[in-house]
Parts: C-alpha cells; sequence; structure tokens
C-alpha cells in the first residue's frame, strides 16, 4: 500500500489507538507515527512493542507537522484535547476520530478546529472488551464495518484519504449522518452495552453463596452478557453520557416490551412468549446471513 | 466405559437428545438405545444417523423392559408423558430428565411414577442455540456442569447411576435441591434468555430499513443477544411458564437496577455509571478464573 500520510498522530494508544498503529505501521501508511498519550505506561508499552516512532504527553510536540490526527480516546475528553492541539494543527491536516457517539465528536471537536483542517469523524464497528495498548491487533478491523459521518461540505479528498485507511485495515466504509449514526448505534451496540451491565450488576447483588452459583453455572446465558460488560468503564461512561437521547428512547422502547413479556408470563400467555420467541429466532438467521455472526 | 443399562429409552431425540444417544453409544452405556418421539422426521434422522436402535411413538414399545428412561422433551409435555410411559415402567427403573426447571419436572413426572420406580430429575447445563437430531453432538456436555436434584430419600443407587452416566459425557455433576436449583437457574439462564428475547424483539419493530442497519451492524453488542435469542422457541415458553416467580422475582431485581442506571443516564450521573461498570468487569474475571468462560 502506498503512503497515505506523513506524519499521523494518534491520540490515546490503548486497544483501539493501538490496533490502528499496527495496521498503518504493517501497511506502511504513514512516514512517522506518534502518540500523544497521558498514560506513561501506555506511551512506554507502545515504545516498546514498536508500534509508533513517537509517545509523548505534549500536544505541541505530537501534532507539530501531522496531516493525520486520529482521536481515540473516551468521548469526554474530546473537548479538552481538540482545544490543546488545535493552536498546532496546519492548515490542510485531516482531524479524524473512532468514537462511539458521533453528534457529540461534532460538537466537541469541530468547533475548536481552525480553518483549512479538515473533520472526518469515523467510527469503526470493532472492539473486544480488552483494553490497553498490549490488547491490540493489526486484523481486529478484518471484515467489519467502518462509519465516516463528515459534516456536509466537507472536503472530499480528506474523506477519500480516511476511506482509503479504513480499507487498508480490512473494513469496508459506510458514510451516513451523524444523527442517523448515533439512532442506529443506540439499538445495535449502546442499548445491549446497557442491558449486559445491568444484569450483570443485579447478579453481584445477589448474596455472596448465590453469587458464587452464578459465576459457576454462568454457561447457561449468564456469560454471554458478561462479555460485553466487561468493557471499558469510562468508555462506556462517555458514552451513555453523550448519547443520551438516543439511549433513552430505544431503553423506553425496551422496557415496554420487556413489561409485555413479563405481563405474558404472569398471565401464562404461552402463545405470546412462543410468537416472539420464533421471530427472534428468524433475526439471527438474517445476521447469520449477513455474515456479521 | 463399563454397560451402565440394559436399555435407555430417550424420550425426545432433538439436540440434548441425540447428543446424549451420541454419548451413549460411542461409550457403550447402554445394550439398546430407544427414542420415543412424535415426530417422524426427527425418527427417521435418528436412524439414520445410527444414533438409536430402535425409534418409535409408541410408549409401550418404547419403554417397556427399559432400566432407564430421559425425557428431553419441552418441561410442558412432562405431564402427559409421564402418564403415558408409567403403566409400562418396571420397578428399578430409572426415570431422568434433562429439563431446565427442576420443580416442574418433580411436580409433574414424579405423582406419576409407580412405586419401585427411581425418579432422579437432571439438568446438563449445556446447550447451543441449535436444535433437532443433527444439530447434536457428543462432546456437547465435556467440561460442563449437570444438577441433579433427586428428591428426599431417593435410591442412593439410582442417583450413582445417573451420576455415571454424566461422568461419562464429561461433565461434572453437582446435586442440589430443586428449588435453589430453580433459583439460580433463574439468574444465570432465564432471564439473560428473556433480556435476550426482548432486545431482539424491540429491534424487529423497528420500521425496515432501521431493521436492516441493525442486522448490518450488529457486531457492535446485538449479536451477542441473538445467539441466545435463537434458542427453541417451545422449550423456552414452557421454561418461562414453569418457572415464573423465580423468573418474575429476579426480573423485579433486574428493572430496579435498569431504572436506577436511565435515572444516572437522564441526570448525567457519571460516577454512577463508572462504578457499576467497574463492578461487572471483576465478574467476567471471575468466570475467566473459573474456566466457564
Amino acid at each position: 500500500m502506498a503512503r497515505l500520510f506523513e506524519r499521523a498522530v494518534l491520540i490515546g494508544i490503548g486497544h483501539i489507538g493501538s490496533s490502528l498503529a499496527r495496521v498503518i505501521r504493517r501497511d506502511g501508511l504513514a512516514g512517522t507515527l506518534a502518540t500523544l498519550d497521558n498514560n506513561p505506561a501506555h506511551r512506554a508499552k507502545a515504545l516498546d512493542l514498536g508500534i509508533v516512532d513517537i509517545a509523548t504527553a505534549d500536544a505541541a510536540e505530537a501534532v507539530t507537522g501531522a496531516d493525520l490526527v486520529v482521536l481515540a480516546t473516551p468521548i469526554g475528553t474530546y473537548d479538552a484535547l481538540a482545544r490543546a492541539i488545535a493552536p498546532h494543527l496546519a492548515p490542510g491536516a485531516i482531524v479524524s476520530d473512532v468514537g462511539s457517539v458521533k453528534m457529540a465528536a461534532i460538537n466537541d471537536i469541530g468547533p475548536h478546529l481552525p480553518a483549512g483542517v479538515h473533520f472526518v469523524p469515523g467510527h469503526p464497528i470493532a472492539g473486544t472488551e480488552h483494553s490497553g495498548p498490549e490488547a491490540g491487533f493489526a486484523e481486529l478491523f478484518r471484515g467489519r464495518w467502518c462509519i465516516l459521518t463528515p459534516p456536509e461540505g466537507t472536503d472530499a479528498d480528506a474523506v477519500a484519504r480516511v476511506t482509503a485507511l479504513w480499507e487498508s485495515a480490512g473494513s469496508t466504509v459506510e458514510v451516513m449522518e451523524a444523527q442517523h449514526h448515533d439512532r442506529v448505534l443506540a439499538i445495535t451496540s449502546h442499548l445491549p452495552h446497557l442491558i449486559a451491565y445491568t444484569i450483570v450488576g443485579t447478579a453481584t447483588d445477589l448474596e455472596t453463596t448465590l453469587q458464587q452459583e452464578v459465576i459457576k453455572f454462568s454457561a447457561s446465558g449468564f456469560r454471554d452478557f458478561t462479555r460485553i460488560a466487561a468493557s471499558d468503564p469510562v468508555m462506556w461512561r462517555d458514552i451513555f453520557l453523550n448519547n443520551r437521547e438516543a439511549v433513552l428512547d430505544v431503553l423506553q422502547r425496551f422496557t415496554e416490551d420487556l413489561t409485555a413479556l413479563q405481563r405474558a408470563i404472569r398471565w401464562g400467555e404461552g402463545d405470546k412468549l412462543q410468537d416472539l420467541f420464533t421471530r427472534t429466532r428468524a433475526i439471527r438467521r438474517s445476521i447469520i446471513d449477513a455474515r456479521q455472526a
């Protein structure tokens, strides 16, 4: 693959940032690769792994001369980071991110960027429940979707270069409006995580003996929830706080549906249960057909 | 492994029944292996696969002369099946089952069994979302738990022989009270399935365009729920109807916890979210340590 950028900067070298670093390294996509990360252990690890050339906690040092800057930190850090890097960005530079809420990215980063800097918000639909630079791997994005939500009027060449980056990672890029993205992800990702966190939390509140048995017999269904309820706490806190309206809306629908099921169980309405369980089986089939299983 | 039974009968040759049939065959645990199944396609398939010697829809033909009978059908069939087989059971025969609600097994099967027949209810904590005789495999039970809930005073030798059967399948057997089993499984299995069915149902009610996107971007969390929401509809209908009190109790706890999280999101209480998400991560660690991940 040809070099896409002279100097690429990843802000945050955790699970996603370090996976992207490995892609950029493997494919020679950048002349120089730097990370801006305020965690000394992460900086040391990234240098140790040889996945970046430069690791610093200084915004000016990191982004000066960069033609690509990708934020890969929890959404709650965006505003302060955008303020910190903005004075050091040159016209023509591209700023992107990998966050799970795109309206928040646009609202928190966009206003701080100087004229001539191109902003292409992004969201790779990939990840595991693990965190930190050592948990990353270049194949993380292969066969997955990456959604870009460039505001109207964004430079087409900038969008094309960010697209090329993700295609090099093995992803298929889809462009959509930020608000629509946030609504889709509220149901496909944010609500499932919220539910998983809740049910695992409910189990932790049981008396100790029962809690041990929950762990022991978790293969009966519970463990499928624990994997996603092990995702990064700060990252997920920020997702819920920043996609509040969409999450509360789908949560309301979910609660209504759950209440209806609760009532069907209480009154022994077996047909209603069986009807729903038959419909949900078909959805699984669609996911297998779409090769996302 | 030595032969444990002269004539074993599996009632229902679906996913679990056919998996157990494969174990019995592989290890030579029974002289003759028969299945009683009212689905002609399942009977033909079972004979075709060579996993049983006899496949019939006639209760008398199936169980006459049997020293082991295992019910592996939805719980809602237990009462009628117990009535049908009872007249043909000889003293000394063992009756067991693989159902997910043990009080219902005891209430629906127990009263019909003639004196001298030993009843050892069981529940292998194993399964996939697939159904039917072709979906079974002998390794399904390896490394998993099997819970037995023999009523007080059950013949110790009968319990030992059922234990030997499951140990031959590679499972670790645990004996507990039926009521306690139902409470533990309500949280580890029944509630997770109910939640998964609900959230997948909520997604199927979205407008068509959004539904397609939910499938497309399901890797972001949603697909983890669709696997368990693809489990057998009739089997699960019967589980909820037969473990009503325990399920409604844990569902109530879950709903309270979810409401608290909803409120935290609405009011921007990030600390509460982060605290919970940190606690749930520790539970995942426990499951990995218990080698049930």
